[in-house]
């Protein structure tokens, strides 16, 4: 995998043996982004399933189980790593009358499934999503939506991606994202690969961009979606989504059907991530600020549904009231339509 | 005076001998802060002319219309800076009479006078300001509004000292601000200094806090303010007065009377400086995004009027309608007294 905390200064790539190469690689954001951690998940209970020597299925099980703590003790936010183990889980404890190597394909074939899925969805975000998007817009994004942060294309960069591709003219501005940087270092050296023009501002800036005018639309990502709407996303979000109702700007969250978590009803369960102070200390190893200084790093921040026009999914668009609409993009068999 | 672009790191000092040194330095913002921006302007015309070999005094005004506009060519944003520059140019001119040696005294004089009534200003808004602050608050600040950015003891930082000298607990949010940082490197670094117990956040942070119920008060400085109370100050403010309301927590703003700038009637008139592409996409020299990627970079927002709860003066607090509030505080006689 391309290691995304070296990036844009050097695309190194990595490989993981095992399981903890993969935990280790989510816990520093060598891979970062929702959807990506929930496939690197999937694969990284493969790479520990390889390497077993269990003679048994329940034993292989029972190491499934050990495998995935590992993995889910990563990061707390995004549900789609949880999402991921369920499901590779779900396999292992459906096949388990399988013989030991039937079922160490069985879950390859699952996180492969996992992967390939994820980029389809994208591609049907992008599909969706798109519509939203008019020929000439200007749209500010936040933290890195995008390939890296996916399989492949991307959420809210994906419905960029399509909107770019059906020839409409759009710019786009990319807040940095401190305190890593995913905007400045990811999400710009993602939109100029693709040719998609791109504006570099600090975060601090946006609401100076909103309030003359220069943004038609917001579109971002989401960690985590509770079932009535509410938005964990990187920390920063909320900011957006204030500053773009008070100047009456749309404001787009795109993620998939696995980002929402049906069992927390608000946003006020939502595990926030707090990381460690040198990341806001310390930018790319340069000390920015006195070493003793005390810090509050919080990774996410959540967006009530009232700040929300609409949440695009892989089946379909969801407008509030969002406890309903959600549920019955759940319960819908997945289509082309679009709600 | 101390080369504020060090901060926290290196504890530089840089003497100028004349004004072309001190140009350059406010330019390079090794001095910055709108307040001292108009000291060091007056001390640049009092280094300026101390080199002049003028026979007479109209030759050394004539030369001080020169240093004047070299000075005043180096930030426009700032309204301290003019209003210092023609303090300084009307003394010349109403004493032209003179000659040239008792001119140029009566220049540093002058500077001398600006430099003390600043200090004095601090304090008097430190008083006044402070009654607005609670035992236990929990105080949002943006960039550096201290010591730093004054002769001494500081604007919205002076009030934060104030109610900290009178035993009030205070505890202070810092805002990192991006791009030059002013909030990681030096209010944190003055607040450390003085004892006051200070917590860095990245600038996306903020809204975190507020929508936590952490902050109490937010208090900022000000570049210019308009007759109608609309706030210039570095960029990201106008943000975190849109995120106070919504929140419903007080928004101050405390300035001199010098900052006012009652010859614009509304914010829309001030001229916003855009600054180089590299404070964006270089942290301390390090380089964090794409070299080509473009890049917008303000160094300010303005923030409409009725985000404003109050604006702290030293002549008292005023509140809208500042069209009104303001005129009436310029033409009262200087007292302790509060509106």
């Amino acid at each position: 995998m391309i290691d995304q905390s070296k990036l844009p200064l050097r695309e190194e790539f990595f490989e993981c043996e095992d399981h903890r190469c993969v935990a280790e690689a989510i816990k520093m954001m060598k891979i970062r982004g929702a959807p990506a951690i929930g496939v690197a998940a999937a694969f990284g209970i493969v790479l520990g399933v390889r390497n077993s020597s269990a003679g048994i299925s329940s034993e292989l099980i029972r190491e499934i189980e050990v495998i995935s703590e590992i993995l889910s003790k990563t990061r707390p936010t995004a549900v789609n790593l949880f999402w991921a183990i369920e499901r590779m889980k779900k396999v292992a404890l459906d096949s388990r009358n399988l013989g030991v190597e039937e079922l160490k394909s069985l879950l390859e074939r699952e996180a492969i499934s996992i992967a390939r899925e994820d980029a389809e969805t994208c591609r049907k975000m992008g599909a969706h999503g798109s519509t939203l998007i008019a020929d000439g817009d200007n749209i500010l994004t936040h933290c890195n939506a995008g390939a890296l942060a996916t399989t492949e294309y991307g959420t809210a960069l994906g419905v960029i991606r399509a909107a770019h591709e059906q020839g409409k003219k759009i710019h786009v501005y990319a807040d940095e994202t401190r305190p890593l940087l995913q905007g400045a270092r990811l999400t710009t050296w993602e939109l100029m690969k693709e040719g998609i023009p791109v504006t570099l501002i600090t975060d601090s800036m946006a609401g100076f961009l909103m309030s003359h005018g220069k943004v038609d639309k917001v579109l971002v990502g989401a960690d985590r979606i509770a079932s009535n709407g509410d938005t964990a996303n990187k920390v920063g979000t909320y900011t957006l989504a204030v500053l773009a109702r008070e100047n009456k700007i749309p404001f787009y969250v795109v993620a998939p059907m696995s980002t929402i978590d049906f069992n927390i009803s608000s946003g006020e369960e939502v595990v926030i991530e707090e990381r460690n102070s040198k990341e806001v200390t310390r930018i790319c190893g340069k000390k920015v600020a006195p070493e003793a200084v005390p810090v509050f790093n919080p990774a996410f921040d959540v967006t009530p549904n009232r700040y929300i026009t609409a949440i695009v999914t892989e089946r379909g668009i969801a407008r509030g009231p969002y406890a309903e609409s959600l549920r019955s993009l759940s319960s819908r068999q997945e289509t082309g339509g679009k709600s």
